[in-house]
């Protein structure tokens, strides 16, 4: 049952993980997904609602459908390898929902390391895949270390550029230890994540310096900027504070995920929303990731890693901390705390969220109940 | 002949690019190392001057013979693999020069990556490397993107602390193309590279905001800070711009380089300068790094690839500009053009370099010309 709270001066009803999972697991059965593609990409899509993620969650499944309304979307995607080496394949995701294809994929690249000591996948012909982060920590209980990166629909103005080439196309690393939990680094290439720039939008405050420049390549304090023609600014924010890094990084996951794979790259990766028409122009086919796993008992033993993992966390947690701040965090503290916390509490769900949710549900003979 | 010339209001004579080699080259044998790994070694070192990051360079020469003279690198090492799979190894540089180490282990991940279709090896053992992308750049001509990465001394803050754990540890991503020149992104996970600052110190000026941060974590000007307790930012230069993501980042290359491999990680990567002590403890070997080689054709053919990647650079490199802004470059342009510049016209040596090089030469018994 949802619990009424109180958050951010807005009223966000708390939805137990259990209930968002069945739910979602039901809408993509509906528009015909097998159960167990079903399952998996229900719980690929709340992975991001536990973990903090909320852009990347429940409140994209309405627009996972409408895809699907026009053909975008295939539910019962053929995926298969089309190119491989002992240690690399090529997935054509057969454009399935990118939270199935990913996970397909990832399976792939753990198979390959188990006999080749790594595994590497370019996927082309998908769509988004949720978080990156439920994608590399498939490696983890493989004693493995996982790697994701995907491009998205072109948000982003490399230095000196006006125009938006690039997504926020994020990389996650994770990474096993012994007692301490993983070190999962999943980050997006901009100063911030759009996500973050939503929420300004909301609650109608300005952005810090660094985030957006205006059509004119001004850095800019509007969140709004991205409707009137400016972009999201790679990480570094300017040429003198290293932007021209966060646009190189950026780009290597670009290439990395549909250059090496075939799949569309800059500016002609297809767009979530299902209202944008594609591009003029495809030099590929659908949205590209990459993924990597590698075993660690094929560098060193694997027991022997994970007491320096915990040693390496454990001399960081403890670094001396600026006066006023808590501690340092490892990669990873933030989410796993919100998912612990989460899956105790259950998950907020903006008014607006609820509402296309039920809206969803209308649609599809079902019923959202809050 | 050395030229004169008057550069930023200070005079700096320029050097033929051969004369500084065939210098550098004697100056390694003169310390005991084969004439095959001397001829590497002075490759790897000039090829930072040549590209235009003076620090790397030859400027650094009389360091690592410094750290000779203390008996930490040695001029013989026997390196070797001491753990591999078909698609990875690990090697023990056995104290070796960087410089010779660095190549050694490259190679050997450009085998794996003939057989297996990927290489990856991690690095015990070694020190300094000069720049990382004379290593990764070593894959383009076999048709292979090409990583490298290394731990450094600690000079950097995690994000919240005052405590420097981790090194300036760069990334880079060699990736070929087809008649256009091949993206190589080298990148210092810092805001700025501390070669950078050491600029800033001798011209006496004012380093901008997020650089550098003062010993109680307050961001500072001042680019002395680090002899006074400061430390180096992480890319992003704080929290609202995501110093967390370059604390991540370049916490990633510490794992990759050291703790995958049996090397010193975190704060107790040993010093560069042959005057400060060594770390109380040592939990690994000497410095690290980390290799990676992935051949095109095991993801897809290689000059469809090509094709594909001349596409992008062409893409972004014609994106419209800001105003005032010339245009848009593609990661690796400006050190391919000083590269360039500098084959022709000469390498600009700062007065005290020059200085340094003729008493390093004094106490080989050797001369260098200016």
């Amino acid at each position: 049952m949802p619990v009424l709270l109180f958050l951010c001066g807005m009223s966000e009803k708390h939805f137990p993980y259990l209930q968002l999972l069945h739910f979602t697991r039901t809408v993509f059965e509906k528009i015909g997904c097998s159960p167990d593609d079903a399952e998996t990409a229900a719980k690929v899509l709340l992975s991001a609602d536990l973990r903090g993620i909320d852009s990347h969650g429940v409140a994209r499944l309405s627009g996972y459908v409408r895809l699907w309304e026009v053909n975008r979307i295939n539910a019962t995607p053929a995926m298969r390898i089309i190119h491989e080496s002992p240690s690399t394949a090529v997935v054509d995701g057969d454009s399935g929902l990118g939270l199935i294809v990913a996970p397909y994929a990832m399976q792939v690249a753990i198979d390959k390391a188990k006999v080749a000591g790594t595994g590497w996948v370019s996927v082309q012909n998908s769509s988004h895949f949720g978080i990156a982060g439920y994608h590399a920590m498939m490696a983890l209980d493989n004693d493995m270390i996982g790697w994701a990166m995907t491009n998205a629909s072109p948000l982003v103005a490399p230095t000196f550029s006006i125009e938006r080439l690039l997504g926020t196309n994020p990389i996650c690393v994770a990474i096993p230890a012994g007692d301490e939990p993983a070190f999962v680094a999943d980050l997006a290439t901009t100063t911030a994540a759009n996500g973050k720039l939503e929420m300004l939008q909301r609650k109608n405050q300005k952005a810090p310096l660094g985030w957006v420049q205006d059509k004119y390549g001004n850095s800019s304090v509007n969140p709004h900027e991205l409707k009137s023609g400016g972009a999201l600014l790679p990480l570094g924010g300017d040429r003198e504070h290293g932007s021209h890094k966060g646009y190189a990084l950026g780009a290597i996951v670009d290439i990395f995920s549909a250059v090496l794979s075939g799949a569309n790259y800059g500016p002609w990766v297809p767009p979530f929303p299902a209202y944008v028409p594609m591009p003029d122009e495809q030099p590929g086919k659908g949205i590209g990731h990459f993924f990597g796993a590698m075993r660690i008992d094929a560098f060193r033993r694997a027991d022997e890693f994970k007491l320096h993992m915990d040693k390496w966390i454990r001399r960081f947690r403890s670094a001396k901390t600026i006066d006023g701040e808590e501690q340092v965090l490892i990669p990873g503290d933030p989410e796993r705390e919100m998912q612990e916390n989460r899956l105790r509490s259950g998950i907020p769900l903006l008014p607006s969220v609820e509402e296309d949710l039920k809206f969803l549900a209308g649609k599809l003979g079902l019923s959202f109940q809050s």
